[in-house]
C-alpha cells in the first residue's frame, strides 16, 4: 500500500537501516519455545520511552527509566526475555536484570549503560540468569538484517500470544529524506488502558533511522502512544512490566525530525497497527471490537466513553454470543464518565460501508426485538471485526478504543493452575 | 444468633412492625417466574435512598429520586417488576412506569404520591402495563405480614439469580424500645461498584419500625450503604437501574432515633449481609472473594485496594481455577491506585483461624512454586469462601470488598444471544 509518499510494508523491527535482530530458545520457557529477543543498532540511536503506571513495577522497567534518564543518547540494544516478569522479585531481581545487562553487553561488544532490556511472563519467579549467558553468544550469533530475523525476534517475545504483531512503514520527511519506521509488539492478557500521564501497555519495540533527539522522540511517543496503546483494552488489568520503547538511530541521514509531522505519522500508523494486533489477539478472543465515539464534549471524555464500551465484560460476552445487545452499550456510555443526554445518544453498527441503526436517539432501533435482531445476529456471528459508531450529540470530540469478545477461551486459559 | 442486644433473624422483608409483602406472576417474564412485588406500611412511611451514578437512567429511578424530594414522609408502598428494567424507552417508559405507579396507588387504595417504584431485567423493552394492571388485584389480595410472604416478594425481584437475598435484625434502640429491620435484594449481574458519591448497586430494599426522619434514614443509608453495597463487584458494569430504598414507619413507637448506634448497626448488618448474598450469586460465580485491606493511607485507598482485587479478572479467573496466583493479586494492588511500597507488601490467605502466607514483603512466600503450590491448589479447590488479608504497611486505614470468581458460566449466561 503507498498513500502518497507514505508506504506500508510487512516488514518489521529490522526494517530501518542499521538494525539487527535475533530470536533464540533459551530454556526460559518450560515449552522450549524461542524467549530471548536481541535487537541492536549500528549506530548510537537516541531512546525514548513509556512504561507501566502500576505501583508494582518489574525490575527491568525501573532499569530502563534510570537508562532513559542518564544516557538516552547512546542506546546500541535491547535484550528481551520471555516467560518470565521479573516482578516481584526484590532486590535480587534487579540484580539479574543488571546482570542480562552486563552479560549481553559483552557478548555485544558494546559499551557500558548502551543496552535496555524488557521481560514478560509469569510475575514472582526470577530470570534463570545461566540460562540466559549460556545462549546468548548464539543469540548474538543468530543476529541479521533480514526480513526472517525480525519476526524471529517478534516470535521470541511472545507468551500467550497466538500470533506475532509486527508493523513498518517508510516516509518522506519535510527535507526530502526516506526514513524507516519497524516495530514489534506482544501482549494478550494483563492489558488495559490507563488514565493519567500517558504510559504505555503491553511490551512494543519501535526503532526508526530517522535522526530525531531524545526528546523529541519522548514526544512523539507520548502523543501517539496515548490515542493507541493508552486506547486498548482486553482485561482491564494493567501489568507490572509494560513497556514501549523506540530507538532513532539517524542512519537516513538528513536534517533532526523532531517537528516533522510525516516522522510522526509514520510513528502513529505502526503504533495504531501493533496496538490493534494487541487487541484482536487478546487471550480467547475471537472478534476485535472498534468502538469510535464522536460528538464528546472533549477528547478525555471521548476517550473514556470509547474505552468504557470496549472494556464492559456485558458488551464483550454480548460480542462473543452476536447478541446486538444495546442495552449494555448504552449503559456502559451511562457510567463511562462522559456527559451526555440520554435522549441524544445514537449507536450504529458499521460494516465497511454498510451500517445498521442499534439505538436512536435514546432508543433502541426499530424490530431489534424480532426481525431485525436475526439479522444483526446473523451479521454479527460471521463479522472479524466489529466497529461501533456512537454519536453523543456533546460537542466536537471523538476517539477510537480497540477491544475484543470475551469467550470461554479467556476463562480457560486464565484458570488453569499453574502447577 | 443473638449478640447482646442484637439479635439476627432469617426473616426478610416483613420482619419489622406493619409491613405486608407479595410476590406474584404477571407474565411480565416469559418464563412465568414471579415477576411483581408488592410491599406496603400500614403507617406512613420516611423513606430514603441510594440511586445509580450511571447517566442512562431508568425510568423507575427518576421517578422514585423525585418522589423522595417532594414527598420523603409519605411512603406507605413499593411495587417492583422483574423482567424489564424500562431503561432506554424514552418518555413513554417514564409513563409507563407513572401508569404502573397510579394503578397500584389505586389497587392498594393509597393516596397519590405514596407508592415507590424498580425495575430490573432487559433494557430497551418497555413494561407491559396491562399484563400488570390485570395482575395488581391478586398481587394486592396476596398481600401478608407473614415469613412466606416475604420469600415470595424477595423471589418476584429476581433475574438471573440463582436464590433469595434477604436479611432481618432486631436491635435495643437507646430508648429501649427494641426496633427490627428487614431487607431483600437481588442482583447477579450488571454489578459494580463506583467511586463518587454515595450510591447504590443492585435493587435493595429496607423496611424497619423504627422512627426515623428522612433525613437520619438517609444519613444511615449513605454511611452503610458506601461501605457494603459500594464495596461490591461481579462484573465491574454499573448498571442503570441500581436502587437502595429504605422505608421507616416508627410502628415501634419509642424516640426518634435518627443518630442511634445501635439502629445503624443494624442497618448495617442487613446492607452487609444482602451485598455479600448478591456477589455470592454473581452470575456463574463457584466461590465469594472477601479482599480486607489493611494499612492503608486513608480509607478511600484501602477502598480503592480491596476493589481492584475483588474485581481484577485475573485474580478472578485464577479463583476460579484454584490457583494461588500471586503475581495478579500484586498486579491489582499496584493499579489500584493506592500508595505503598512493594517491599512493605503481605498478603494472606485465610481460612477460619488458619491462614497461609502468599506474599511476604513483597515476594511470594516460599515454596509457592512447588509443594506449598499444590497444598493451597487444593485448598482453594474446597473454598467456598476465598478471604484474603492485605497489609499495605503504609497507613491506618482499612476496607473489605466482596467479589467472586468468573467462570464458564459467566460467559455462558451472558454470552447467550436473546431471540
Amino acid at each position: 500500500m503507498s498513500l502518497g509518499e507514505f508506504s506500508v510494508s510487512d516488514h518489521g523491527i529490522t526494517f530501518a537501516k542499521g538494525y539487527r535482530a535475533s530470536g533464540t530458545a533459551a530454556g526460559i520457557k518450560r515449552s522450549l519455545r524461542p524467549d530471548l529477543a536481541v535487537v541492536t543498532s549500528q549506530l548510537p540511536a537516541s531512546a525514548a520511552g513509556l512504561f507501566t503506571t502500576n505501583r508494582v513495577r518489574a525490575a527491568p522497567v525501573e532499569i530502563c527509566e534510570e537508562l532513559l534518564r542518564s544516557r538516552p543518547t547512546e542506546a546500541r540494544g535491547l535484550v528481551v526475555v520471555s516467560g518470565v516478569a521479573n516482578a516481584l522479585t526484590g532486590p535480587a531481581g534487579l540484580e539479574d536484570s543488571r546482570r542480562v545487562i552486563e552479560l549481553s553487553e559483552q557478548a555485544l561488544g558494546l559499551p557500558k549503560g548502551s543496552v535496555y532490556h524488557a521481560a514478560t511472563g509469569v510475575i514472582g519467579p526470577r530470570i534463570p540468569v545461566e540460562k540466559v549467558a549460556s545462549h546468548l553468544p548464539s543469540a548474538v550469533e543468530a543476529l541479521s538484517f533480514d526480513r526472517e530475523a525480525a519476526t524471529k525476534a517478534a516470535t521470541a517475545i511472545l507468551t500467550t500470544d497466538t500470533r506475532t504483531k509486527e508493523a513498518a512503514v517508510s516516509v518522506r520527511l519535510a527535507d526530502g529524506t526516506r526514513a524507516r519506521i519497524g516495530g514489534m509488539a506482544k501482549g494478550s492478557g494483563m492489558i488495559a488502558p490507563s488514565v493519567g500521564p500517558p504510559h504505555a501497555t503491553t511490551l512494543a519495540f519501535l526503532t526508526t533511522d530517522a535522526r530525531v533527539s531524545p526528546t523529541g522522540l519522548q514526544g512523539l511517543l507520548n502523543r501517539e502512544a496515548d490515542r493507541t496503546f493508552n486506547m486498548i483494552s482486553v482485561d482491564g488489568d494493567t501489568s507490572t512490566n509494560d513497556t514501549v520503547l523506540a530507538f532513532a538511530n539517524g542512519a537516513a541521514g538528513g536534517a533532526l525530525s523532531d517537528d516533522d509531522p510525516a516522522l510522526a505519522r509514520g510513528i502513529g500508523f505502526v503504533l495504531e497497527k501493533l496496538a490493534r494486533a494487541v487487541a484482536r489477539d487478546g487471550e480467547g478472543a475471537t472478534k476485535l471490537l472498534t468502538v469510535h465515539v464522536e460528538g464528546a464534549a472533549d477528547v478525555h471524555e471521548a476517550r473514556e466513553a470509547a474505552r468504557a464500551v470496549a472494556s464492559s465484560l456485558l458488551v464483550k460476552t454480548a460480542l462473543f454470543g452476536a447478541d446486538p445487545n444495546v442495552g449494555r452499550i448504552a449503559c456502559a456510555l451511562g457510567y463511562s464518565g462522559a456527559t451526555f443526554d440520554t435522549g441524544d445518544l445514537d449507536v450504529r453498527l458499521v460494516d465497511g460501508q454498510k451500517q445498521w441503526p442499534l439505538i436512536l436517539r435514546g432508543t433502541p432501533a426499530p424490530g431489534l426485538d424480532n426481525g431485525q435482531g436475526h439479522r444483526l445476529h446473523a451479521i454479527l456471528q460471521r463479522m472479524e471485526e466489529v466497529v461501533l459508531d456512537v454519536q453523543l450529540r456533546n460537542g466536537p470530540a471523538q476517539a477510537t478504543a480497540w477491544g475484543c469478545d470475551l469467550s470461554y477461551g479467556y476463562v480457560q486459559i486464565n484458570a488453569q493452575y499453574r502447577t
